[in-house]
């Protein structure tokens, strides 16, 4: 039988695990203390659902469960089979799909607007490489139902205050407006209906430079006046939202406006804890965004941490009506590596102490010393080995406070003061 | 668009999730307190491991996720299609497979023994009926490497104290060996390979009484003096430990002495805030169990809250050698349930407080005020709607404590003293 887990997958040791546990705490302690409520929905999904929920590539890497029974029977006997008639439910690929669903079946018995956390799996087929799970944590905050650009400024401003919990002291947040980069682009001559298009090859600027964006237009047969001053604007080096702003439609300017507010307050919020930069370069892949874009960047480590932006068309689709949404999420995997390469330690909760006890004594009075030490103490009960001074140095080594051996020596023995005081 | 969870899944409000939180925390800081660790592992096992892990019953009720891309096209074209080709990975139907292989994967890096704390989803493609779920939560600890019955008794321990910190203070831990009860069987004159059989209809009895299981025993074609010992066991209303011992093969003494020895020392430590029970009834359904059984009753409710016992087979599958391993899971959802029908309250840990904002305020300060106030509050940042008074009384019936006007009124003023104090 297999030991290892699957393909991009992972078990976590214990220390692993409180490094998770440890993070998760500490940046739901921030969400809630900003007045965010947690909710929980299933890892499993409709299919149609899924297939329908505009998530780009994502929708390509989803995990099918397999019908069953009779259905599945069924299926297998159509004429021509296909993967579609053998799965009708699939695993979510983030956490935004299913809050929509779950805003449209639960809004009756939910505040507006609903600021909510979602901490939890989801599941991508990716081709498994460094950083790149098949099953993963996200850490999500949204708020759903305020359309103002509060809602963007609260987000960004709490999730910022929540990496600076966990040491992420140098960090910027990009930010730009899928309206303006559309403005921009109409603007220049592309068609309305070439944008998606034309986002996915600006978007991947940083990796093939002006000129391969210019080329990879030409290809895909783009009008060469608009791809002439796309490159224009893209070799004039100065990408700023003032300059930006010239670039657009006379009605967009609302926009532009709302862009900078959030900036000008965020900035102000932020005191130089960390900093807000505008980026016309800033795309994100998802379908369903309708409007600001952002995401989390450092100088110590490459790609984002985070990212996120506002939706206002996906919560509507199940309500039949519109539902403005904003939301932000974390990579939590994301932080977890850059922790570990740090070599992070967790900070001790409680002390821990082995309590000793030989195979001859009356293990219920063991048992009733170790819930008396545990008003102090996290306390193991453990049979002494033969050669207890290699055990105590194993525990010790492990980060062990103390020990103490129930019979004999019934007080706690310190024998590790450094790593615990 | 579908807005309601699957079937047999589940959409947690925020007050649902808070009590699951709760409940989460409470019985995890138990375990800790108790010297366990916790751990992760995947959702997803695969298909193999699952079907060879003996999870009786269970394992018809895998959900399997279906191959992709050239791998199921593969699979498709074959000239028999069967679910089996089409399927190598499944979600975990418990906490118990996924623990055996975790073990076998990372015991170079574990203690022995190795307590060890799992709280996580499993899947199970029940027919949806009250109280049985497709997604739901298990809190497990396990402890693998102690053969001594030591083991199970600290398992009892610290699960029972774990449910007493949620208030469940009239339980009783009903005990049973598997060998004990193979023992039995076996001197009444039932074969060796029948045992499984006579044990599934024996564990029927509550339900369908003596006679049922004498005429479900008699259409297996047992042996009818078998059964009729059997039967006048179950008819002499005498099912104590010590009276089954005498019905014991001569060899199989030890074991009844030491299910004697947890009972005796359970009893001690419990200082009567729990029982413990022996039952020759208790078999539960799993087949990898080899030793004790286990399971949490109160007269408060019917059915179990949790159970467990011994599987020293099933790490030693991944191994090759013998583990010694013991378990015992609490049914999360089953609690949690429970609690609900109580109405029971989550203790507030913050109290909160919503700072109302009027549209044209510097949004920026509003934020700074929310800062500041989050030294002592939960602080929800609220556009103040046009009927404050109304807002307020809502405010004040979902349980806030007090609200602030960051102009105006920068004062906190408390508008639910009752509830939060």
């Amino acid at each position: 039988m297999k030991t290892t887990p699957l393909k991009g997958m992972k078990d976590f040791l214990p220390s692993e695990t409180a490094l998770r546990d440890y993070v998760q705490n500490s940046i739901l302690s921030v969400y809630k203390q900003s007045g965010f409520v947690r909710i929980s929905t299933p890892i499993i999904e409709d299919m149609e659902n899924l297939d329908k929920s505009e998530g780009g590539d994502n929708l390509n890497l989803i995990f099918k469960i397999m019908k069953r029974g009779d259905k599945l029977e069924k299926a297998l006997l159509g004429e021509q089979v296909h993967e579609k008639h053998l799965a009708d439910m699939g695993l979510r690929y983030d956490l935004t799909l299913p809050l929509s669903r779950y805003y449209a079946a639960n809004n009756d018995n939910l505040p507006t607007p609903f600021k909510v956390i979602q901490t939890d799996r989801v599941y991508r087929a990716e081709r498994p490489q460094k950083g790149r799970m098949r099953e993963f944590v996200q850490c999500d905050i949204d708020i759903i139902g305020d359309k103002s650009s509060n809602a963007e400024t609260e987000l960004i401003d709490v999730t910022a205050r929540a990496l600076l919990k966990i040491g992420f002291n140098n960090l910027t947040i990009i930010i730009n407006d899928r309206r303006i980069l559309k403005s921009m682009l109409v603007n220049f001559g592309f068609e309305e209906n070439s944008l998606e298009s034309v986002s996915i090859t600006f978007d991947k600027l940083d990796k093939i430079g002006a000129d391969g964006v210019k080329s990879e237009l030409l290809q895909k047969n783009m009008p060469e006046s608009a791809i002439d001053k796309l490159c224009e604007f893209l070799n004039s080096g100065d990408f700023s939202l003032k300059n930006v702003s010239t670039l657009l439609r006379e009605e967009d300017q609302e926009i532009y406006n709302s862009l900078k507010q959030i900036i000008a307050n965020v900035t102000k919020i932020a005191d130089n804890t960390y900093k807000i930069e505008y980026s016309p370069r800033l795309v994100r892949g998802q379908g369903y965004y309708t409007g600001a874009v952002f995401e989390v960047t450092s100088p110590e480590f490459s790609g984002a941490i985070g990212g996120g932006g506002r939706y206002d068309n996906m919560v509507g689709k199940f309500l039949n009506k519109d539902i403005p949404a904003v939301g932000f999420s974390i990579g939590f995997e994301r932080i977890i590596n850059i922790l570990q390469e740090k070599n992070f330690a967790v900070p001790h909760s409680a002390k821990s102490v082995a309590l000793l006890y030989s195979a001859n004594e009356d293990f219920a009075a063991v048992l009733k010393k170790a819930t008396e030490l545990r008003g102090s103490y996290e306390v193991n009960v453990l049979q002494a080995a033969k050669k207890v001074g290699k055990q105590i140095d194993r525990l010790a080594n492990d980060g062990y406070f103390g020990v103490c051996f129930s019979e004999k020596f019934p007080e706690v023995k310190i024998i590790n003061g450094e790593e615990n005081e």
